[in-house]
């Protein structure tokens, strides 16, 4: 019995997600050409969004595609961008069949692929696995529909959800473990955001580390002042590793010519009362490309973050240890009045690091 | 091939563990007779302590229990309290083997229930899962060798460990999962204990709900100053189901009076600093008979508990919202000055409870 179109589509979101993180601007797409029942070729969008996963998998292939089915995660692009679309691609290599999990929203795609494959007789079969896609490509999505990427937030605390002492002692709290997942997790976004106190507190370098990357994501800083040290870790390697910082509007023009002197990017946002305004913020990022976001805090940042209801994802690492009132905590002020208005997620899973434990939540109505 | 002796203490101590939070000041023991491999009597202390298990499993067993094998949880007592020692119960009942799996530490019993078996010519065997009957009877040995009960400490908080808003609201933030097991593990313990500002912000009954028990826990609230509403579901019920207040010496004598007129029991203890003493009330309510004492808050009384190093079980139940730091925090101010300083814990397991995560955690280094 042949395999199943759901068995091969798995198998294209098992090859897409291996370039979860390092695609963007483009989606990080998987693709399996299958003939009689025999993969023949395996793609994933490369590093930096090309080529695309189609384009690999068919070169895989090479003259066996011809008469082929071919499992592609993304509905394939029909637009002329740097390279030819893979649409034509798929025509030119005979295919006779094209299994998509989802259509792409980008306007410039957005049913054209498939209506390109249709006019030159492939059959085309949609909505295979379409909701694990959707999932897959969701920060794609996200940033073509709402012009921002997917933000996960990491709260990681103490059991009474504090991050340091009163007197800022703070490391460390969680185990090797979760800061050995906490780097998986970095690379597995196109970028990694803190606020402005984190950046001075704890002097991070904010890159992905014990795990090979390809790409480091993007280091994002949020600061409405840019007061963050020019002599710290992220302006020595700023001309290394990508380092961009959202500022208010209002920053010293000086602090941000600096800034770029040093190889930072600076993103000049609105202000929302005495802070960024983070709406505009992910606007900003989303607009460069990003569509994926990790933010690591601090507490000021991460309410900001779910008092403008921009959180997708919420990871809670835990320890072992209580610290008390005096404490700092994870999680700043949200200006809830009534426990109705409070953001409300749904568990996804929970799982043991090593002495603490790890709980993953999603938004209670995903937006994608 | 005949069962092993592991096998049937483990039924011993699930037979035991049925007798959890009613069988105070005794401990729960459980009991097997077993005779060419099969189960000819079982049993467990009864409500309020007696009969004990022994005696329960003899009498099913009968004339039957010559030349049996005893497997009973907790070394049989030797001393003539309100009922004769149940070393003298087997010694009657001519059984030829018994499997004992911890020494009783009580200065009565010791190992004279051990040397009064081996002197009547009974096979003695010793240390047969003695680390699982040790954690099952933890707190009764914790109140005979520390004069106290074991503490359980529940922290029922949203994911930033808030237990309500800023004004006040906190009903609900957890899910009827979790309130259904707390009711469960309110029913595993010998007493349940609050706050005095609990007791004044939440008006609560305390008491077992859903749940079938043959005898409710005792409902404790450490208030200092007995201020309390005297028209409360507490005041109300205090002839009902035992209510025991501990206060400080300063209290009102009034207050206590009052307290005392509507069927509570009073307690006086000394005070740290501003706050009832809680090695002290601890040492009181362990010399009133119990041995486990399950804390549901709030964050003041949790903190004392904490800082004075009496919690060995923490229970969190974290529910999928955010409150910020506006919010009431489940824990209060430690006095850390250090990371070096603060509790810490030992995750034992975690779990979805509904919409809600229930990770629990026991002291680093056990007391027994």
């Amino acid at each position: 019995m042949p395999r199943s179109h759901e068995t091969y589509m798995g198998l294209a979101l098992g090859l897409g997600a291996r370039g979860a993180g390092l695609t963007w601007p483009n989606p990080s797409v998987g693709c399996v050409v299958v003939k009689d029942d025999r993969i023949i070729g395996r793609g994933w969008t490369q590093i930096g969004g090309r080529p695309h996963a189609e384009v690999v998998a068919l070169a895989q292939a090479g003259a066996f595609a011809r008469g082929a089915t071919v499992y592609v995660t993304l509905e394939p692009c029909a637009h002329h961008g740097k390279t030819p679309p893979c649409a034509e691609a798929l025509i030119a290599a005979g295919v006779k069949t094209v299994v998509v999990a989802v259509q792409d929203p980008d306007p410039r795609v957005d049913g054209g692929g498939l209506a390109l494959l249709r006019a030159a007789g492939i059959d085309v079969i949609t909505n295979v696995l379409a909701p694990e896609a959707l999932k897959a490509h969701s920060g794609f999505m996200m940033r073509q529909k709402l012009g921002r990427p997917r933000v996960s937030l990491k709260l990681a605390s103490s059991f009474d959800g504090r991050i340091a002492t009163g007197a800022g002692e703070s490391q460390w709290i969680t185990g090797p473990q979760s800061r050995r997942q906490v780097h998986a997790d970095r690379a597995g976004h196109d970028a990694v955001m803190i606020g402005g106190g984190t950046a001075r507190a704890d002097d991070p370098a904010l890159t992905v580390r014990g795990w090979p990357v390809a790409r480091q994501p993007v280091r994002i800083v949020v600061s409405r002042k840019l007061d963050i040290p020019l002599n710290g870790k992220l302006a020595k390697t700023a001309n290394q590793t990508p380092l961009w910082l959202c500022h208010g509007s209002d920053a010293n023009p000086d602090l941000s010519s600096a800034w770029q002197g040093l190889g930072a990017k600076t993103v000049a946002c609105k202000l929302a009362g005495r802070q960024v305004d983070m709406v505009d913020a992910l606007q900003h990022l989303g607009a460069a490309g990003l569509t994926s976001v990790y933010c690591e805090g601090g507490g000021a940042l991460a309410a900001s973050l779910l008092a403008a209801d921009l959180v997708d994802d919420l990871m809670g690492y835990i320890a072992g240890l209580a610290i008390g009132a005096e404490g700092q905590p994870a999680l700043g002020a949200l200006g809830l009045d009534r426990l109705a208005d409070a953001p409300r997620f749904t568990l996804v899973s929970h799982r043991q690091l090593g002495a603490d434990v790890l709980h993953i939540w999603t938004r209670e109505t995903p937006l994608i």
